[in-house]
């Protein structure tokens, strides 16, 4: 179970917007290229290429109406396909919020959430102005209604588990405790995913949807991440929280998880591929290649 | 001058085998997905992907006589092109040796090779057993006959100058000062690269070939490197010199020399991108995708 198969869509989703980053654009596209071959269908959601413009701040959400309609062309290509399970190559964390949303209404109350980040995406526009931030609490039915009007089935907090978060913010970590939603450390992951086997036991969860940041990755490990931009100084990204764990941590966690339910969802987010970034743009100015 | 055109041909070139570093593999693949499109013919050097087997140590060189048969692949689509420029996306360094080789066949004395590395590359087998670090010694005639018999006609030592090498061992700096090779340390690079342009003003060379070897970059800014191995230690490569410079400052030196000079030549080598190859394998265990 959960293997690939012909009613797997592979949506690969160069959406940068979502986190105002546009390395996520290439972030995506990579992914795509780095991935298996597919079994089924594979589509691409219409994204604008990044440009010098700014992207305008609307309603206290950055990029708000652009977002709106890759959600909606996310949507489009999903009722197309009717897909059994969906495979997303993000892009930034919001990628998830139409094929989850879409998972949800599928599945109802036997599906469950595995939420692979540092963080866990729960915060509103009057806490965060980057809708990558958001989409986990929109999924749940909270915050923004150009996100929410996504969800046609919220998904009930004791379906959700959020595993290799650590530290989070006051908002945050009243969000978690009002909902009673469950966590994993990354300490915790490492040693087991007690808590998330349990939450498995517990729920009457039939099927999975997995979403994973790369940003739960340790950045002094894996580099293609935010918090491992070239030159960074220690305090640039707001002291929020990094990421503690390896891909090898994630793969038993998954694989864990593997063994007890069906998977029917699976996003890799948060692609930045500084690297790959720097040599494309190097090579358009070297002689024979580009210049 | 030096803008790619019809007659440059493109030649990716992803041998692993001189380094005995399967990570080279997927390197030129990448480049190669990365490069801008090409305005003339593209060819792929074959070699075989990268298995668990162990390369046979034959006569003091790592994977001798499947680095001969690349070679001369190199050489046969290179003469059947007959090609006026060469752009090649390597692979370790050796990818240079055939195609540097052809161009100073074309072009005699004309040629200068600017070796942008932190490392001459001028050892033989009897100091060490990779032959990437055996290419710039055998285009100029010295080394190993297995290499040197690519070479027509060897490069004069007047018409070779390495920027960005610090640092040498004993045998290089012996090899250097014997044969009176110019050299220009990071240090100088970042100061306006005085020594390379008076190297081509002295020299009497119209047409350049540029080998650009990944490592001179900084792996602490630049991470798909061999240097930048995820979880290192300290003295995990035998503290060899480790490169010193910046993309930036290395397209500042390209972008000199290229208004000096035409460039005829231009190799990219030794990239090792550690996340792309991380991501691939764990892309295959995940589900939905590959497990």
């Amino acid at each position: 179970m959960s293997k690939p198969d012909k009613n797997t869509l592979r949506l690969i989703f160069p959406q940068w917007q979502g986190g105002d980053n546009p390395p996520y654009y290439l972030g995506s596209r990579l992914l795509a290229w780095l991935a298996p071959p597919s079994h089924g269908p594979v589509e691409e959601v219409p994204v604008d290429a990044p440009t010098d413009t700014p992207l305008p701040l609307e309603n206290d959400m950055r990029g708000r109406s652009v977002l709106v309609k890759q959600i909606k062309a996310a949507q489009a290509i999903i009722a197309r396909h009717q897909p059994r399970s969906i495979a997303v190559l993000g892009g930034d964390c919001l990628v998830s919020l139409a094929p989850f949303a879409w998972l949800a209404e599928h599945y109802g109350d036997k599906l469950g959430v595995l939420w692979i980040d540092t963080h866990p995406d729960v915060q509103t526009p009057e806490q965060y102005k980057n809708a990558h931030a958001h989409v986990l609490g929109a999924l749940m039915g909270h915050g923004d209604p150009d996100l929410t009007n996504a969800v046609k089935q919220p998904i009930a907090a004791k379906n959700v588990m959020i595993a290799g978060i650590h530290d989070p913010l006051p908002y945050e970590t009243r969000f978690i405790a009002e909902h009673g939603i469950r966590t994993c450390s990354p300490q915790q992951v490492r040693e087991g995913a007690q808590p998330v086997m349990q939450w498995l036991n517990d729920s009457g969860i039939e099927v999975l949807a997995i979403h994973l940041d790369l940003d739960v990755l340790d950045p002094h490990n894996f580099r293609s991440l935010l918090f491992a931009k070239p030159g960074r100084g220690k305090h640039d990204f707001g002291d929020v929280a990094e990421g503690k764990l390896n891909i090898p941590d994630v793969l038993k966690l998954v694989g864990e998880v593997m063994t007890e339910k069906q998977v029917v969802g699976m996003t890799i987010a948060e692609h930045m591929p500084w690297d790959a970034l720097n040599l494309q743009q190097m090579m358009q100015q070297l002689p024979l290649l580009g210049a």
